[in-house]
Protein backbone atom coordinates (compact mmCIF):
# COMPACT_ATOMS: atom_id res chain seq x y z
CA UNK A 1 0.00 0.00 0.00
CA UNK A 2 2.66 2.81 -0.98
CA UNK A 3 -0.35 4.91 -2.30
CA UNK A 4 -1.56 6.97 0.81
CA UNK A 5 -4.74 9.18 0.84
CA UNK A 6 -4.69 13.11 1.39
CA UNK A 7 -6.25 13.80 4.58
CA UNK A 8 -9.47 15.34 2.51
CA UNK A 9 -9.59 11.73 0.97
CA UNK A 10 -10.10 9.72 4.68
CA UNK A 11 -13.43 8.91 5.93
CA UNK A 12 -14.79 7.67 9.27
CA UNK A 13 -14.77 4.26 8.67
CA UNK A 14 -11.90 3.71 7.29
CA UNK A 15 -9.74 0.71 8.27
CA UNK A 16 -6.62 -1.48 7.89
CA UNK A 17 -5.49 -4.08 9.69
CA UNK A 18 -1.43 -5.63 10.27
CA UNK A 19 -0.38 -8.97 11.67
CA UNK A 20 2.13 -10.94 12.66
CA UNK A 21 3.30 -14.19 14.45
CA UNK A 22 5.50 -13.09 17.97
CA UNK A 23 8.37 -14.87 18.18
CA UNK A 24 10.89 -15.59 21.09
CA UNK A 25 13.28 -13.23 18.85
CA UNK A 26 11.14 -10.48 18.95
CA UNK A 27 10.63 -10.87 22.35
CA UNK A 28 14.10 -11.18 23.57
CA UNK A 29 15.66 -8.28 20.79
CA UNK A 30 12.98 -6.06 22.01
CA UNK A 31 13.75 -6.64 26.09
CA UNK A 32 17.50 -5.92 24.40
CA UNK A 33 16.19 -2.50 23.24
CA UNK A 34 14.15 -1.18 25.48
CA UNK A 35 15.87 -2.79 28.77
CA UNK A 36 12.86 -4.52 30.08
CA UNK A 37 14.09 -8.15 31.44
CA UNK A 38 11.16 -8.39 33.65
CA UNK A 39 11.25 -12.26 33.88
CA UNK A 40 7.96 -12.56 32.70
CA UNK A 41 9.85 -11.96 29.76
CA UNK A 42 12.96 -13.34 29.85
CA UNK A 43 12.99 -16.15 32.61
CA UNK A 44 11.20 -19.45 31.43
CA UNK A 45 11.47 -20.73 35.17
CA UNK A 46 10.24 -17.52 36.62
CA UNK A 47 7.21 -16.97 34.30
CA UNK A 48 6.10 -20.66 34.68
CA UNK A 49 5.50 -19.57 38.55
CA UNK A 50 3.64 -16.35 37.93
CA UNK A 51 0.23 -15.94 36.56
CA UNK A 52 0.48 -16.75 33.11
CA UNK A 53 2.03 -19.55 33.21
CA UNK A 54 4.93 -19.22 30.09
CA UNK A 55 6.57 -16.43 28.89
CA UNK A 56 5.23 -13.78 27.74
CA UNK A 57 5.65 -10.53 24.94
CA UNK A 58 6.02 -7.52 25.96
CA UNK A 59 2.39 -5.96 25.61
CA UNK A 60 4.02 -2.96 24.05
CA UNK A 61 5.06 -5.01 21.35
CA UNK A 62 1.56 -5.37 20.22
CA UNK A 63 0.91 -1.78 21.00
CA UNK A 64 3.93 -1.06 18.24
CA UNK A 65 2.08 -2.90 15.49
CA UNK A 66 -0.64 -0.22 15.59
CA UNK A 67 1.54 2.61 15.04
CA UNK A 68 3.39 0.20 12.00
CA UNK A 69 -0.78 0.76 10.69
CA UNK A 70 -0.41 4.53 11.54
CA UNK A 71 2.63 5.18 10.22
CA UNK A 72 2.54 3.03 6.84
CA UNK A 73 -0.52 2.48 5.92
CA UNK A 74 -3.26 4.13 7.66
CA UNK A 75 -3.28 7.72 7.46
CA UNK A 76 0.68 6.74 5.69
CA UNK A 77 3.50 8.31 5.52
CA UNK A 78 3.62 12.11 7.12
CA UNK A 79 1.63 10.78 10.34
CA UNK A 80 2.80 12.71 13.64
CA UNK A 81 1.92 10.15 16.29
CA UNK A 82 0.39 12.77 19.04
CA UNK A 83 -1.20 10.24 21.32
CA UNK A 84 -2.34 7.08 22.17
CA UNK A 85 -4.30 4.83 24.85
CA UNK A 86 -3.81 1.57 25.80
CA UNK A 87 -5.62 -1.36 27.88
CA UNK A 88 -3.83 -4.45 28.02
CA UNK A 89 -6.49 -7.46 28.02
CA UNK A 90 -4.48 -10.65 27.74
CA UNK A 91 -1.21 -11.69 27.28
CA UNK A 92 0.25 -13.00 23.99
CA UNK A 93 2.91 -15.96 24.09
CA UNK A 94 5.24 -17.14 22.17
CA UNK A 95 3.96 -18.24 18.28
CA UNK A 96 0.82 -16.07 19.12
CA UNK A 97 -0.40 -14.39 15.74
CA UNK A 98 -1.70 -11.10 16.93
CA UNK A 99 -3.87 -8.68 13.88
CA UNK A 100 -4.17 -5.16 14.76
CA UNK A 101 -6.67 -2.99 13.66
CA UNK A 102 -7.23 0.77 13.05
CA UNK A 103 -10.39 2.35 12.18
CA UNK A 104 -11.11 5.95 11.69
CA UNK A 105 -13.53 6.79 14.25
CA UNK A 106 -13.17 10.70 14.41
CA UNK A 107 -11.96 13.98 11.80
CA UNK A 108 -11.49 17.24 13.08
CA UNK A 109 -12.49 19.95 10.37
CA UNK A 110 -10.53 22.49 12.00
CA UNK A 111 -6.84 20.81 11.72
CA UNK A 112 -6.20 17.62 10.04
CA UNK A 113 -5.90 15.53 12.61
CA UNK A 114 -7.87 12.33 13.69
CA UNK A 115 -9.07 9.68 16.05
CA UNK A 116 -8.56 6.04 15.11
CA UNK A 117 -10.07 3.16 17.63
CA UNK A 118 -7.34 0.66 17.50
CA UNK A 119 -7.17 -2.83 18.84
CA UNK A 120 -5.45 -5.55 18.98
CA UNK A 121 -6.48 -9.65 18.52
CA UNK A 122 -4.96 -12.92 18.73
CA UNK A 123 -5.80 -15.92 16.32
CA UNK A 124 -8.48 -17.46 18.29
CA UNK A 125 -10.49 -14.03 18.68
CA UNK A 126 -9.15 -12.86 22.29
CA UNK A 127 -8.55 -9.31 22.54
CA UNK A 128 -5.38 -8.53 23.77
CA UNK A 129 -5.36 -4.25 23.63
CA UNK A 130 -7.93 -2.10 22.99
CA UNK A 131 -7.28 1.85 22.79
CA UNK A 132 -7.62 4.88 20.92
CA UNK A 133 -4.93 6.54 18.50
CA UNK A 134 -4.48 10.46 18.00
CA UNK A 135 -2.72 11.14 15.40
CA UNK A 136 -1.84 14.44 12.93
CA UNK A 137 -1.87 13.74 8.89
CA UNK A 138 0.90 16.26 7.03
CA UNK A 139 0.11 16.04 3.60
CA UNK A 140 2.77 17.07 1.60
CA UNK A 141 2.17 20.60 -0.27
CA UNK A 142 0.24 19.65 -3.92
CA UNK A 143 2.02 20.41 -6.91
CA UNK A 144 1.68 23.54 -8.77
CA UNK B 1 19.03 -4.89 44.60
CA UNK B 2 16.87 -7.94 43.21
CA UNK B 3 15.03 -6.86 45.58
CA UNK B 4 11.40 -5.24 44.89
CA UNK B 5 9.03 -3.63 47.30
CA UNK B 6 5.61 -5.51 48.34
CA UNK B 7 2.35 -3.72 47.61
CA UNK B 8 1.82 -2.17 50.75
CA UNK B 9 5.51 -0.89 51.14
CA UNK B 10 5.09 1.30 47.88
CA UNK B 11 3.91 4.90 48.60
CA UNK B 12 2.79 7.49 46.77
CA UNK B 13 5.75 9.55 45.44
CA UNK B 14 7.79 6.98 45.14
CA UNK B 15 9.61 7.17 41.46
CA UNK B 16 12.42 5.27 39.47
CA UNK B 17 14.27 6.46 36.35
CA UNK B 18 15.73 4.97 33.76
CA UNK B 19 18.13 6.45 30.66
CA UNK B 20 19.51 5.50 27.40
CA UNK B 21 21.08 7.00 24.73
CA UNK B 22 19.36 5.73 21.70
CA UNK B 23 20.98 4.57 18.76
CA UNK B 24 20.40 4.25 15.17
CA UNK B 25 20.40 0.16 15.73
CA UNK B 26 17.80 0.79 18.20
CA UNK B 27 15.48 2.16 15.84
CA UNK B 28 16.28 -0.32 12.75
CA UNK B 29 15.96 -3.60 15.49
CA UNK B 30 12.69 -1.38 17.07
CA UNK B 31 11.38 -1.36 12.93
CA UNK B 32 12.06 -4.66 11.94
CA UNK B 33 10.28 -6.28 14.97
CA UNK B 34 7.16 -4.45 14.54
CA UNK B 35 7.19 -3.61 11.08
CA UNK B 36 7.46 0.73 11.24
CA UNK B 37 9.24 1.27 8.64
CA UNK B 38 7.27 4.75 8.21
CA UNK B 39 9.99 6.29 6.18
CA UNK B 40 10.70 8.98 8.97
CA UNK B 41 11.95 6.47 10.92
CA UNK B 42 14.41 4.67 8.17
CA UNK B 43 14.50 7.07 5.38
CA UNK B 44 17.14 9.69 5.78
CA UNK B 45 16.58 10.91 2.09
CA UNK B 46 12.54 11.36 3.23
CA UNK B 47 12.70 12.52 6.58
CA UNK B 48 15.49 15.38 5.14
CA UNK B 49 12.40 16.40 3.25
CA UNK B 50 9.80 16.20 6.08
CA UNK B 51 8.75 18.37 9.34
CA UNK B 52 11.63 16.79 11.70
CA UNK B 53 14.35 17.46 9.09
CA UNK B 54 16.18 14.02 10.33
CA UNK B 55 15.21 10.77 10.71
CA UNK B 56 13.50 10.23 14.03
CA UNK B 57 13.07 7.18 16.70
CA UNK B 58 9.65 5.57 16.89
CA UNK B 59 7.81 7.18 19.69
CA UNK B 60 7.05 3.82 21.19
CA UNK B 61 10.73 3.10 21.64
CA UNK B 62 9.97 5.87 24.60
CA UNK B 63 7.32 4.57 25.55
CA UNK B 64 9.14 1.31 26.36
CA UNK B 65 11.63 2.60 28.18
CA UNK B 66 8.83 3.44 31.04
CA UNK B 67 7.53 -0.69 30.69
CA UNK B 68 10.73 -1.33 31.46
CA UNK B 69 10.80 1.23 34.67
CA UNK B 70 7.55 -0.90 35.92
CA UNK B 71 8.52 -4.08 35.02
CA UNK B 72 11.87 -4.24 36.54
CA UNK B 73 12.46 -1.43 39.40
CA UNK B 74 8.79 0.17 40.27
CA UNK B 75 6.95 -2.15 41.02
CA UNK B 76 9.42 -4.29 39.34
CA UNK B 77 8.59 -8.14 39.24
CA UNK B 78 5.39 -9.63 39.66
CA UNK B 79 3.55 -6.46 37.70
CA UNK B 80 0.72 -6.74 35.51
CA UNK B 81 0.43 -3.62 32.84
CA UNK B 82 -2.91 -2.54 32.60
CA UNK B 83 -3.23 0.41 30.90
CA UNK B 84 -1.36 3.59 29.57
CA UNK B 85 -1.86 6.73 28.21
CA UNK B 86 0.37 8.50 25.83
CA UNK B 87 1.22 12.16 24.72
CA UNK B 88 3.90 12.26 22.15
CA UNK B 89 5.50 15.92 22.52
CA UNK B 90 8.51 15.92 20.69
CA UNK B 91 10.63 13.91 18.53
CA UNK B 92 14.14 11.99 19.38
CA UNK B 93 16.66 12.03 17.07
CA UNK B 94 19.35 9.35 17.22
CA UNK B 95 21.75 10.19 19.43
CA UNK B 96 19.40 11.55 22.24
CA UNK B 97 19.49 10.54 25.55
CA UNK B 98 16.59 9.98 27.22
CA UNK B 99 15.36 9.40 30.77
CA UNK B 100 12.27 7.60 31.43
CA UNK B 101 10.67 8.70 34.86
CA UNK B 102 7.80 6.78 37.33
CA UNK B 103 6.45 8.33 39.78
CA UNK B 104 3.17 6.66 42.09
CA UNK B 105 0.03 9.15 42.20
CA UNK B 106 -2.73 6.67 43.32
CA UNK B 107 -3.02 3.19 45.22
CA UNK B 108 -6.19 1.70 45.27
CA UNK B 109 -7.10 0.50 48.71
CA UNK B 110 -9.38 -2.52 47.61
CA UNK B 111 -7.24 -4.04 45.20
CA UNK B 112 -3.39 -3.84 44.59
CA UNK B 113 -3.66 -1.50 41.66
CA UNK B 114 -1.63 1.34 41.30
CA UNK B 115 -1.41 4.62 38.52
CA UNK B 116 2.09 6.33 38.06
CA UNK B 117 2.33 9.48 36.51
CA UNK B 118 5.54 8.45 33.28
CA UNK B 119 7.43 10.93 31.65
CA UNK B 120 10.16 11.19 28.97
CA UNK B 121 12.48 13.81 28.68
CA UNK B 122 15.84 14.40 27.06
CA UNK B 123 19.60 15.61 27.96
CA UNK B 124 18.13 19.20 27.41
CA UNK B 125 15.41 18.57 29.82
CA UNK B 126 12.93 18.86 26.42
CA UNK B 127 9.88 16.56 27.39
CA UNK B 128 9.10 14.04 24.85
CA UNK B 129 6.30 11.84 26.54
CA UNK B 130 3.83 12.19 29.07
CA UNK B 131 1.27 10.01 30.39
CA UNK B 132 0.16 7.70 32.91
CA UNK B 133 0.60 3.96 33.22
CA UNK B 134 -1.95 1.40 35.56
CA UNK B 135 -0.39 -1.42 37.06
CA UNK B 136 -1.45 -4.60 39.30
CA UNK B 137 1.25 -5.18 41.69
CA UNK B 138 1.18 -9.56 42.13
CA UNK B 139 3.23 -10.10 45.25
CA UNK B 140 4.25 -13.77 45.79
CA UNK B 141 1.78 -15.05 48.68
CA UNK B 142 3.81 -14.89 51.89
CA UNK B 143 5.68 -17.70 53.54
CA UNK B 144 3.56 -19.81 55.94
CA UNK C 1 15.70 0.76 43.19
CA UNK C 2 18.20 3.14 40.99
CA UNK C 3 20.50 3.29 44.31
CA UNK C 4 23.54 1.64 44.46
CA UNK C 5 25.55 1.48 47.44
CA UNK C 6 29.08 3.51 47.96
CA UNK C 7 31.88 1.45 48.47
CA UNK C 8 31.99 1.36 52.52
CA UNK C 9 28.54 0.62 52.38
CA UNK C 10 29.47 -2.69 50.69
CA UNK C 11 29.91 -6.00 52.89
CA UNK C 12 31.44 -9.09 52.56
CA UNK C 13 28.77 -11.46 52.13
CA UNK C 14 26.61 -8.96 49.41
CA UNK C 15 25.29 -10.66 47.13
CA UNK C 16 23.14 -10.43 43.78
CA UNK C 17 21.94 -12.63 41.16
CA UNK C 18 20.24 -12.03 37.30
CA UNK C 19 18.65 -15.22 35.45
CA UNK C 20 17.72 -15.33 31.77
CA UNK C 21 16.06 -18.09 29.65
CA UNK C 22 19.12 -18.23 26.87
CA UNK C 23 17.52 -18.61 23.75
CA UNK C 24 18.54 -19.48 20.27
CA UNK C 25 18.63 -15.81 19.41
CA UNK C 26 20.74 -14.77 21.85
CA UNK C 27 22.98 -16.76 20.90
CA UNK C 28 23.02 -15.87 16.96
CA UNK C 29 23.45 -12.82 17.98
CA UNK C 30 26.06 -13.29 19.48
CA UNK C 31 27.98 -15.52 17.42
CA UNK C 32 27.61 -12.65 15.02
CA UNK C 33 29.06 -9.66 17.65
CA UNK C 34 31.80 -11.46 18.17
CA UNK C 35 32.23 -14.06 14.92
CA UNK C 36 32.29 -16.71 16.90
CA UNK C 37 30.56 -19.33 14.55
CA UNK C 38 32.69 -22.50 16.12
CA UNK C 39 29.79 -25.36 15.08
CA UNK C 40 28.81 -26.26 18.53
CA UNK C 41 26.84 -23.36 18.95
CA UNK C 42 25.04 -22.63 15.31
CA UNK C 43 25.52 -25.73 13.42
CA UNK C 44 22.84 -28.49 14.88
CA UNK C 45 24.26 -31.15 12.14
CA UNK C 46 27.92 -30.79 13.21
CA UNK C 47 26.92 -30.08 16.67
CA UNK C 48 24.58 -33.43 16.91
CA UNK C 49 27.75 -35.31 16.51
CA UNK C 50 30.31 -34.12 18.99
CA UNK C 51 30.27 -34.19 22.71
CA UNK C 52 26.90 -31.96 23.89
CA UNK C 53 25.07 -33.51 21.01
CA UNK C 54 23.30 -30.70 20.68
CA UNK C 55 23.81 -26.87 19.84
CA UNK C 56 24.87 -25.30 22.78
CA UNK C 57 25.36 -21.13 24.16
CA UNK C 58 28.67 -19.55 24.15
CA UNK C 59 30.64 -19.93 27.75
CA UNK C 60 30.95 -16.19 27.38
CA UNK C 61 27.35 -15.43 27.19
CA UNK C 62 26.80 -16.76 30.40
CA UNK C 63 30.19 -14.78 31.76
CA UNK C 64 28.11 -11.80 30.36
CA UNK C 65 25.66 -12.12 33.08
CA UNK C 66 28.03 -11.57 35.39
CA UNK C 67 29.16 -8.80 34.31
CA UNK C 68 25.65 -7.48 33.98
CA UNK C 69 25.50 -8.15 37.74
CA UNK C 70 28.15 -6.30 38.30
CA UNK C 71 27.27 -3.12 36.43
CA UNK C 72 24.43 -2.41 37.25
CA UNK C 73 23.54 -3.74 40.97
CA UNK C 74 26.95 -5.10 42.58
CA UNK C 75 28.64 -2.92 43.06
CA UNK C 76 26.44 -1.18 40.26
CA UNK C 77 26.94 1.81 38.05
CA UNK C 78 30.50 3.08 38.52
CA UNK C 79 31.81 -0.16 38.55
CA UNK C 80 35.06 -0.14 36.80
CA UNK C 81 35.69 -4.10 35.64
CA UNK C 82 39.47 -5.19 36.55
CA UNK C 83 39.59 -8.81 35.96
CA UNK C 84 37.73 -12.21 35.89
CA UNK C 85 38.59 -15.87 36.43
CA UNK C 86 36.48 -18.25 34.58
CA UNK C 87 35.88 -22.40 35.03
CA UNK C 88 33.52 -23.26 32.20
CA UNK C 89 31.70 -26.18 33.89
CA UNK C 90 28.60 -27.63 31.76
CA UNK C 91 27.02 -26.85 28.61
CA UNK C 92 23.99 -24.04 28.53
CA UNK C 93 21.53 -25.70 25.69
CA UNK C 94 19.10 -23.13 23.87
CA UNK C 95 16.09 -23.13 26.23
CA UNK C 96 18.29 -23.32 29.60
CA UNK C 97 17.02 -20.97 32.19
CA UNK C 98 20.81 -19.49 33.63
CA UNK C 99 21.11 -17.65 37.20
CA UNK C 100 24.48 -15.64 37.87
CA UNK C 101 25.43 -14.83 41.22
CA UNK C 102 27.91 -12.51 42.84
CA UNK C 103 29.27 -12.20 45.97
CA UNK C 104 31.48 -10.29 47.82
CA UNK C 105 33.93 -11.92 49.01
CA UNK C 106 36.54 -9.74 49.48
CA UNK C 107 37.44 -5.72 50.20
CA UNK C 108 40.69 -3.58 49.81
CA UNK C 109 41.04 -0.83 52.57
CA UNK C 110 43.74 1.28 50.49
CA UNK C 111 41.81 1.62 47.61
CA UNK C 112 37.95 0.98 46.12
CA UNK C 113 38.68 -2.43 45.16
CA UNK C 114 36.78 -6.19 45.75
CA UNK C 115 36.56 -9.51 44.49
CA UNK C 116 33.12 -10.97 43.82
CA UNK C 117 32.66 -14.98 44.10
CA UNK C 118 30.92 -15.21 40.40
CA UNK C 119 28.87 -18.23 40.00
CA UNK C 120 26.27 -19.16 36.88
CA UNK C 121 23.96 -22.37 37.31
CA UNK C 122 21.22 -24.05 35.32
CA UNK C 123 17.36 -24.31 36.80
CA UNK C 124 18.41 -27.87 37.53
CA UNK C 125 20.94 -26.95 39.63
CA UNK C 126 24.50 -28.07 37.46
CA UNK C 127 27.03 -25.37 38.00
CA UNK C 128 28.06 -23.80 34.34
CA UNK C 129 30.49 -22.04 35.10
CA UNK C 130 32.33 -20.61 38.47
CA UNK C 131 35.05 -18.15 38.62
CA UNK C 132 36.12 -14.43 40.55
CA UNK C 133 35.43 -10.79 39.34
CA UNK C 134 37.70 -8.26 40.40
CA UNK C 135 36.39 -4.61 40.25
CA UNK C 136 37.44 -1.24 41.32
CA UNK C 137 34.02 0.77 42.29
CA UNK C 138 34.12 4.64 41.38
CA UNK C 139 31.96 6.38 44.06
CA UNK C 140 30.71 9.80 42.85
CA UNK C 141 32.07 12.79 44.49
CA UNK C 142 30.19 13.53 47.53
CA UNK C 143 27.91 16.89 47.53
CA UNK C 144 30.02 19.67 49.48
CA UNK D 1 41.19 -21.33 8.04
CA UNK D 2 38.65 -24.37 7.40
CA UNK D 3 41.51 -26.76 7.89
CA UNK D 4 42.25 -27.07 11.26
CA UNK D 5 45.26 -29.57 12.51
CA UNK D 6 44.51 -32.26 15.18
CA UNK D 7 46.35 -31.64 18.67
CA UNK D 8 49.46 -33.59 17.82
CA UNK D 9 50.31 -30.93 15.13
CA UNK D 10 49.65 -27.74 17.07
CA UNK D 11 53.17 -26.47 18.54
CA UNK D 12 53.93 -24.23 21.45
CA UNK D 13 54.11 -20.53 19.74
CA UNK D 14 51.42 -21.20 17.35
CA UNK D 15 49.24 -18.07 17.18
CA UNK D 16 46.40 -16.85 15.15
CA UNK D 17 44.38 -13.60 15.34
CA UNK D 18 40.59 -12.21 14.71
CA UNK D 19 39.81 -8.47 14.70
CA UNK D 20 37.13 -6.43 14.44
CA UNK D 21 35.92 -2.60 14.96
CA UNK D 22 33.30 -1.90 17.35
CA UNK D 23 30.70 -0.19 16.62
CA UNK D 24 27.67 1.09 18.31
CA UNK D 25 25.49 -1.63 17.38
CA UNK D 26 27.92 -4.42 18.59
CA UNK D 27 27.75 -2.77 21.56
CA UNK D 28 23.45 -1.83 21.81
CA UNK D 29 22.82 -5.79 21.04
CA UNK D 30 25.43 -7.28 23.45
CA UNK D 31 23.95 -5.09 26.01
CA UNK D 32 20.69 -6.80 25.22
CA UNK D 33 21.45 -10.28 25.24
CA UNK D 34 22.91 -10.12 28.48
CA UNK D 35 21.03 -7.60 30.19
CA UNK D 36 24.36 -4.88 30.87
CA UNK D 37 22.65 -1.40 30.65
CA UNK D 38 25.47 -0.38 32.99
CA UNK D 39 24.79 3.44 31.59
CA UNK D 40 28.42 3.95 30.97
CA UNK D 41 27.40 1.50 27.72
CA UNK D 42 24.51 3.01 26.77
CA UNK D 43 24.31 6.56 28.17
CA UNK D 44 26.03 9.11 26.42
CA UNK D 45 25.12 11.51 29.17
CA UNK D 46 26.39 9.87 31.71
CA UNK D 47 29.41 8.54 30.21
CA UNK D 48 30.60 11.38 29.40
CA UNK D 49 30.78 12.50 33.30
CA UNK D 50 32.40 9.12 34.14
CA UNK D 51 36.19 8.19 34.31
CA UNK D 52 35.82 7.09 30.36
CA UNK D 53 34.17 10.33 29.24
CA UNK D 54 32.33 8.40 25.94
CA UNK D 55 30.80 4.99 26.17
CA UNK D 56 32.54 2.62 26.17
CA UNK D 57 32.33 -1.10 24.98
CA UNK D 58 31.86 -3.59 27.28
CA UNK D 59 34.83 -5.82 28.28
CA UNK D 60 33.37 -9.32 27.73
CA UNK D 61 32.73 -8.23 23.81
CA UNK D 62 36.70 -7.99 23.63
CA UNK D 63 36.89 -11.15 25.41
CA UNK D 64 34.73 -12.77 22.74
CA UNK D 65 37.04 -12.28 19.96
CA UNK D 66 39.26 -14.42 21.72
CA UNK D 67 36.72 -17.10 22.09
CA UNK D 68 36.34 -16.78 18.60
CA UNK D 69 39.55 -17.51 17.86
CA UNK D 70 39.21 -20.21 19.83
CA UNK D 71 36.60 -21.70 18.49
CA UNK D 72 37.43 -21.15 14.92
CA UNK D 73 40.83 -21.10 14.25
CA UNK D 74 43.25 -22.09 17.16
CA UNK D 75 42.62 -24.73 18.19
CA UNK D 76 39.13 -24.57 16.09
CA UNK D 77 36.26 -26.84 15.45
CA UNK D 78 36.28 -29.53 18.72
CA UNK D 79 37.55 -27.07 21.21
CA UNK D 80 35.90 -27.00 24.80
CA UNK D 81 36.63 -23.97 26.16
CA UNK D 82 37.67 -25.02 30.01
CA UNK D 83 38.84 -21.54 31.41
CA UNK D 84 40.15 -17.77 30.60
CA UNK D 85 41.54 -15.31 33.38
CA UNK D 86 41.04 -11.98 31.95
CA UNK D 87 42.88 -8.31 32.80
CA UNK D 88 40.67 -5.60 31.41
CA UNK D 89 43.52 -2.41 31.25
CA UNK D 90 41.48 0.29 29.14
CA UNK D 91 38.76 0.99 27.65
CA UNK D 92 37.19 0.13 24.04
CA UNK D 93 35.23 3.17 21.95
CA UNK D 94 32.65 3.15 19.80
CA UNK D 95 34.54 2.75 16.03
CA UNK D 96 37.97 1.67 18.25
CA UNK D 97 39.13 -1.57 15.74
CA UNK D 98 40.49 -4.26 17.97
CA UNK D 99 42.96 -7.18 17.43
CA UNK D 100 42.38 -10.33 19.58
CA UNK D 101 45.55 -12.60 19.32
CA UNK D 102 46.21 -16.29 21.22
CA UNK D 103 49.28 -17.69 21.06
CA UNK D 104 49.79 -21.72 22.07
CA UNK D 105 52.45 -21.62 25.31
CA UNK D 106 52.04 -25.03 27.35
CA UNK D 107 50.62 -28.49 26.07
CA UNK D 108 49.76 -31.39 28.33
CA UNK D 109 50.99 -34.42 27.28
CA UNK D 110 48.09 -36.87 28.89
CA UNK D 111 45.30 -34.89 27.62
CA UNK D 112 44.79 -33.16 25.20
CA UNK D 113 44.43 -30.31 26.90
CA UNK D 114 46.39 -26.53 25.62
CA UNK D 115 46.72 -22.89 27.40
CA UNK D 116 46.98 -20.10 25.34
CA UNK D 117 48.20 -16.56 25.95
CA UNK D 118 45.18 -13.93 25.53
CA UNK D 119 45.74 -10.58 24.10
CA UNK D 120 43.97 -8.06 22.69
CA UNK D 121 45.28 -4.73 21.37
CA UNK D 122 43.79 -1.27 19.47
CA UNK D 123 44.72 0.36 16.65
CA UNK D 124 47.42 2.19 18.52
CA UNK D 125 48.73 -0.92 20.39
CA UNK D 126 47.26 0.05 23.65
CA UNK D 127 46.90 -2.98 25.36
CA UNK D 128 42.96 -3.67 26.14
CA UNK D 129 42.89 -6.94 27.96
CA UNK D 130 45.53 -9.81 28.48
CA UNK D 131 44.83 -13.09 29.90
CA UNK D 132 45.71 -16.94 29.67
CA UNK D 133 42.94 -19.50 27.70
CA UNK D 134 42.78 -22.85 28.74
CA UNK D 135 41.26 -25.43 26.38
CA UNK D 136 40.23 -29.23 25.45
CA UNK D 137 40.86 -30.16 21.70
CA UNK D 138 38.48 -33.26 20.51
CA UNK D 139 39.76 -34.05 17.78
CA UNK D 140 37.10 -36.65 15.09
CA UNK D 141 38.38 -40.51 15.23
CA UNK D 142 40.82 -40.83 12.94
CA UNK D 143 39.09 -42.91 9.89
CA UNK D 144 40.00 -46.51 9.47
Amino acid sequence: MNQTKRYEDIAIGDCATFAKTISESDVYLYAGIVGDFNPMHINAQVAEQGMFEKRVAHGMISAGLISAILGTQLPGPGTVYLGQELSFKAPVYFGDTVTARCEVVEKREDKPIMRLSTVVHKQDGTEVLTGVATVMKKDPAPAQ
